[in-house]
């Protein structure tokens, strides 16, 4: 399934197996992840041409984590390798009142890629069996139930030729705490802190606990769920853009055939003025 | 208002004082061109991350131009500089059925950027004066009226904090005949050719005549129209990144005041767990 994919694929109880800070496969220094992103960003390109001409399958990479995880800096420098053309990339919030109204999956089907693109979450669906159990928003047994929901409409998405790549962006709680400082230091990041950060920080045991139960329930072989160690930005980038394009490389896009006759249309071009 | 916005910016019967091969400001190579773009995406990057903060105004970068003048090249080379998560691309395709039974910016209102986001329009609403009037498909004194709607929609624009950057894509009609019969032999391109292109093609003149008049009635200083030279795709690439970075830096978008202690949120992130 590729090497990235095999190395970080959670299992159970794996989760923890691999720490935040480590490199359990590929560099394990910055300038050589930076030496390799750049062939990676060739060849990702090609494939999501492929994939965008071929419009018949679509990626949809889920990525989620505590705060300061790093999904807007994965969003920039991993996705960002791929022609901005073929992104849709959505920001879950919190739900709006419309949101509510409807069962938690609403939202998403919403946003879910078309076909020959690749969709990005940032957060997804799974907050509604994290936050919504860490906080009790919802009864346990509708949290029981919702993993259940997930799984069918994962299994759904697969069978409608949509290939998930579900990434856990894993820090530890040093790093966090680096970072939420880090943000209060620069001016410029003031407007990504947010006070109540900290609340769910103090909560930081228990999130660690619905992460592993949601990435227990809901880790299947069609919608596999991967442990990016994310302490090291650089790591990270490296190891969701390997993850983007092992995927592709295993769907394996292809152009479609010409609808046309190549040659006729050659013919008719040089003919005319 | 900028030296690169100052060069292209159309102005009466300018529309072809520049050539599609000519390079008015900036790099005459492209290896100097690619120098500069490293330079620009450092820069482009702070002035993004600064608009999406403020969230107060966003920008319209609005691609126009004949089949092949690049204008999915652009995005992926020049807006692809810009973080994906702060763009919004919207491809204008033939309308569809609902489309049509709207009025022509229907469809252009519903795809406006939000507040801190940069839009990216592959076609617009120039369309509607432009094959429109070409193929006839409305009424000439309609045409005229649609001219006047489209001034009054993009003032409106201005006035809610929409910073519009209007770009033709300027090609030769011999490039367009290169670069369709490089579509067509190479086999990986095959599916962007469509033997439709020809018949826009052999209406060359009418086409030109018809994005003089738009240019013509539709550039204001609100919403003004660049004329970007567009046979040298580096050259295209960079002018429109230049368009971009002139208009972020005219916009100086600040980062919004925190609206929390920052001393006190430091200290309390110190004492956490």
């Amino acid at each position: 399934m590729g090497r990235v994919r095999d190395a970080l694929r959670f299992r159970d109880g794996k989760k923890n197996a691999v720490k935040p800070g480590d490199f359990p496969v590929g560099p394990t220094s910055k300038s050589n992840a930076a030496k390799q992103l750049q062939a990676t960003a060739d060849r990702l390109d090609q494939l999501q041409e492929a994939l965008y001409a071929s419009a018949s399958q679509s990626v949809l990479l889920v990525l989620q984590g505590m705060d300061t995880s790093g999904k807007g800096g994965t969003i920039r420098h991993a996705c960002g390798l791929v022609n901005p053309q073929g992104l849709h990339i959505k920001s879950f919030k919190k739900p709006t009142r419309t949101e509510l109204k409807h069962d938690f999956l609403w939202r998403v089907r919403r946003a879910l890629p078309t076909p020959g693109m690749i969709g990005v979450f940032d957060r997804s669906h799974y907050e509604d069996v994290l936050i919504a159990k860490v906080d009790s928003l919802v009864e346990p047994d509708e949290v029981e139930k919702r993993y259940d929901l997930i799984n069918a409409f994962e299994q759904e998405l697969a069978d409608s030729g949509v290939v998930l790549i579900k990434c856990f962006l894993n820090i530890s709680r040093e790093e966090q705490r680096k970072r939420l400082i880090a943000r209060l230091e620069r001016p410029e990041k003031h407007w990504k802190y947010n006070p109540a950060d900290l609340d769910a920080r103090s909560k930081w045991d228990d999130y660690q606990d619905a992460y592993a139960d949601a990435l227990t329930r809901c880790d299947t072989d069609t919608a596999p769920w991967f442990v990016v160690p994310s302490d090291h930005k650089w790591y990270r980038n490296w190891a969701v853009s390997q993850l983007l394009l092992e995927t592709l490389e295993s769907m394996d896009p292809q152009y479609p055939e010409p609808s046309f006759d190549v040659e006729e249309e050659l013919k008719r071009v040089k003919a005319a003025n």
